[in-house]
């Protein structure tokens, strides 16, 4: 979970790579390094800290002297963030170096073998085996030697690669983690991403597990791995690069929590057409649709969450029987795909590895594969059979809020399709419930623009905690989850959900006088049952925050604090019932005095397992 | 979650009501309460705190004249723990008396109503207004009010009901409670459950929905709720009451956990006849099984956890998807139930609500209900199709473990019988893992003799902190909810259990210097995905405790301490990685001095919602 640059052309690189590498702290950022070639040695800069360390370190880059150049900002897998564990690595003489993305699984094997021949190894990073493989096997042909190196390595890599000896060219490979390259007037670049070289240019080449690349100044040439030369199409990029500004809000996470009427509007509107749903790009006839035995929802985190939520609307509205499993658990789990499963994968980056490697794995055993994803012409959206876009625009902040929103939105626009196609609802009720749905955007807004103040306030009690839980049942506790992971990753509080009906099956002996409890009640049919839960955590102490529909006033009788949202059809109130939720989050984190666009330990795109 | 018992005959009631209540103390011990008739007025004694309290201030019942009673031992719902909550319940000039395990979901509304027509009440509970609806309704037929009243409550009770003018004979009812009736010749007999009278009589009669119960000095009448005398038969208890005592443990955890390799081994060697597994219960023919187009199992707290053991072990052996649901959702989610399926209900005393509702809710569908159950003639046991008992014995701690371990048994054989009928193994392999089934008593010895000392160590580090986490990827997750949920309930110490992979997807950002995290690695396949994510905590300053294979010595590198388990079939290792995190989680409670038998708030048998 690094990220890579790599520049070569007419211009001083270092300046370059860096303003590159602020486009990707959000795939880690607890040190940052370069390594730039100015014809005769390689000169490596790097620090543990944030990326500002190491420009002040460089003076923004113009202390580096050279055209030629690779950066790194990191997210620690092995070894402590550290000056020494930073990348770039580097061989003994300081005549290779190497910036590299993901995890190489046989590092320790290598080492101690190398380590046999009498290699001397500075760092506890697995990045430092492949620089000095690099330099064992290095006799003069970089490509024939990367070639051989890869056929060592288990695990996954985008690699960027300099040898002294030759300095008018670098070099960029890749095994499941993602790497693009982009070519300009000025020069060609390597990234982990787009937005690291979108001030530069739109073309770029999206490169292919085990491809070799070469990026001289005015020229790339890509080959296989038996170095047999490929022809790539060179693809235009359409973002616009002023989305990804902050805005005039003090934060990307605010920016972005605000940006969901809009996100959520845009992801379903184009699919309504004539009072129906029209999802073109989902490609299944109503015959197909009708035969769908079962659908697999695969994705991890908060998108993980959004599955949950869908496996409650789908099968109730469509009947559907739905599975939702944890990429990284399902790529492991030798599935059981029958025949007439859809197979859906979630993940706003189009780049988390776990998913990825899901997706492969259901298409290896012959199962249709639909993406909902948010970044267009990621990996993901590329693989998938069929690709469903979240129209969210980028989310910078590392704790998903717009995309999360839009992904559950995707969802419902599925349901509501699939349920019409299979005559499990009426035309009246898909009509009332196409009316709710439409009017989630402005109901999301009314939320933004009335429940603020006393969410901030709310919010002041949660600052000193350090424990939490939220409960809910039914579609409410896969709103809790998302709550909870929300408080967890920004604000650092231990915070838990539950089904509240599990409380009395263990999680009840940690409540204590005080301890929060955060309950969701917007399930009319189960308000009852939730109300008893809430009276017996409340009689042992606890501080209850209670969320629930206009109108639920038996809730706020046996709660401490209440916050009422907008009434909506019982199976679209996750879409309103999360926004306070976001919202309590991030005015914690902000009460802690946190960084919370970049919370600790988290990465915005989780591209190694 | 609360215990009733009650006494008609020629002896004093007061000792014997207390006796019985502290057979039930496993179902609650907030509160607890008597209320004796000696004729000619009802005299009630009750107060906050355990049993030894309430039998302190009547010394041992000896000072509370009569021989009719009714008695009490409370885990608050509503209304906090307090000597006027406690039960029984009387009306303002104390002519009835009530005592009430359930709740009552419509008492809010009952309340106002009452409270319209002048009624006072005393206390926060639910239950009092069950005894103002009977001075309301009673007019002198007592049959007929209890009758009326019922029609009036919504929700769950096993009610016990004494009127001042009807000295000789006392009153009992249900609705999705248990209640048992016990019949001798020094007197008649209520309670929740059977030990609270063992000492006294074997003959009982099992009471079902809406059954009314009238108990005289020298008869039992039964009629349903139009008031028609029922015939039921009376059985007989075989249970040995003295495997109920601590056999010279210091607490019944630590001797339940040590009983589990002849609980393992009672359950599972039974079952194996001629190298073949026999499950005579299962009532299935090979037909049957081979059709099996899926499984549903359904549970709550740790049977939940044994249940999605047995996914990954049967679905990877047998090849049959399995869903794991938790009891309060299933029942609520309106659960597509296709024809073909199997529901399997996973309890030990077999009158879990939750369970025995979705119980209720499969057979309604039509799906064929199969019981793994430890209580004979409890609840679950009796509705179900079909009953797989487990021979654990009595288990008294509320943190359950031999119960666990035989759950867990019983799916392996479930598994590996269904693996052999659809011809997903081979003749071989099931020879050998049928072998490394029969293994698992002798090497839970073997850790029990081995390991103790190094956990009481390892529980030393524990104690201090706050927050843990346990990590883990397919069966070892499951593994790690059943750890994780230990520490929680007798520790009080918020302790989480997360996928391997999720850790990154935001829990991660909680780990900091010394966090605790208990990693299990026992799938060879999966080591190194699991290391790489030890590397991930340890490089951000987590202490990290690894569970794993014999051998795997790579863990031990990267982690602070190591337990080793024996090798077994790479299926099987739930049920030796489970021992020392049990051991764990009993020491460190130990060392925190808790009462850990009886942890705060929770309850052994969960009968309400």
């Amino acid at each position: 979970m690094c990220g890579i640059v790599g520049y070569i052309g007419k211009d001083q690189a270092a300046p370059i790579l860096l303003d590159g590498l602020s486009k990707l702290e959000y795939r880690g950022y607890d040190s940052a390094g370069l390594a730039v070639s100015d014809g005769t040695k390689i000169q490596i800069s790097k620090c543990k800290g944030r990326l500002k360390v190491l420009s002040e370190l460089t003076n923004g880059g113009l202390s580096i002297q050279g055209t030629m150049g690779i950066g790194h900002t990191r997210w620690a897998t092995h070894g402590a963030p550290s000056d020494t564990n930073s990348h770039p690595h580097y061989n003994s003489n300081e005549t290779i170096a190497v910036v590299h993305n993901g995890i190489i699984e046989n590092y320790s094997k290598i080492k101690k073998r190398l380590e046999e021949k009498g290699y001397a190894f500075q760092s506890q990073t697995d990045t430092e085996v492949v620089v000095q493989l690099l330099d064992y096997y290095y006799k003069g042909d970089a490509l024939e030697t990367i070639a051989k190196v890869m056929t060592k390595l288990e695990g996954s890599y985008a690699l960027g690669i300099m040898f002294m000896d030759r300095p008018n060219e670098f070099y960029a490979v890749r095994k499941d983690s993602p790497l693009i390259v982009g070519v300009s007037e000025n020069g060609n670049y390597i990234a982990s991403d787009v937005p690291a070289i979108l001030k530069y240019t739109r073309s770029v080449y999206y490169i292919e597990n085990g491809e070799i690349v070469t990026l001289t100044r005015d020229k790339v040439s890509i080959t296989n791995s038996d170095l047999e030369p490929i022809e790539k199409e060179l693809k235009t990029v359409e973002w616009d690069i002023t989305a990804a500004e902050k805005g005039g809000y003090e934060h990307f996470m605010l920016k972005e929590i605000h940006e969901q009427p809009k996100a959520v509007r845009d992801t379903i509107m184009p699919r309504i057409r004539d009072n129906d749903i029209v999802i073109d790009e989902l490609n299944m006839s109503e015959e197909d649709i009708k035969n769908l035995k079962k659908i697999y929802i695969v994705a991890c985190g908060s998108a993980y969450h959004t599955g949950m939520t869908g496996k409650y609307v789908i099968e109730d509205l469509a009947r559907i029987p739905v599975e939702v499993d944890l990429a990284s658990e399902f790529r492991y789990r030798n599935p059981i795909l029958e025949k007439g499963t859809l197979t859906v994968i979630i993940s706003q980056s189009g780049e988390t590895a776990d998913s990825l490697a899901a997706l492969r794995e259901a298409k290896k055993q012959g199962i249709k594969v639909l993406g909902i994803v948010n970044v267009v012409g990621s990996s993901i959206a590329r693989e998938a059979d069929n690709v469903m876009y979240t129209w969210a625009g980028p989310e910078i902040a590392v704790a998903t809020t717009k995309a999360y929103s839009t992904q559950i939105a995707a969802l419902y626009l599925l349901a509501l399709r699939f349920a019409k196609v299979r005559g499990t609802i009426t035309e009246e009720r898909f009509d009332s419930l196409l009316q709710d749905l439409c009017k989630l955007p402005e109901q999301i807004q009314t939320i933004l623009d009335k429940n603020v103040t006393q969410i901030q306030y709310i919010a002041s009690k949660f600052v000193a905690v350090k424990d939490s839980f939220f409960i809910g049942r039914g579609v409410d506790y896969a709103t809790a989850l998302e709550g909870s992971l929300k408080l967890k990753e920004i604000s650092y509080i231990h915070s838990e959900a539950y089904p509240a009906g599990e409380l009395k099956h263990g999680p009840i002996a940690l409540i204590e006088e005080d301890t929060l409890v955060t309950a969701l009640l917007t399930q009319e049919s189960l308000y009852k049952k939730t109300i008893s839960n809430i009276v017996e955590v409340q009689s042992r102490g606890a501080f209850v925050l209670a969320v629930t529909n206009e109108g639920n006033e038996e809730a706020e009788k046996v709660s401490n604090m209440t916050i009422y949202i907008p009434t909506t059809d019982s199976h679209f109130t996750t879409s309103l019932a999360v926004i306070p939720l976001q919202l309590l989050s991030y005015y914690v984190s902000v009460g802690k005095g946190l960084d919370l666009d970049k919370p600790r330990n988290l990465a915005k795109s989780v591209t190694v397992e």
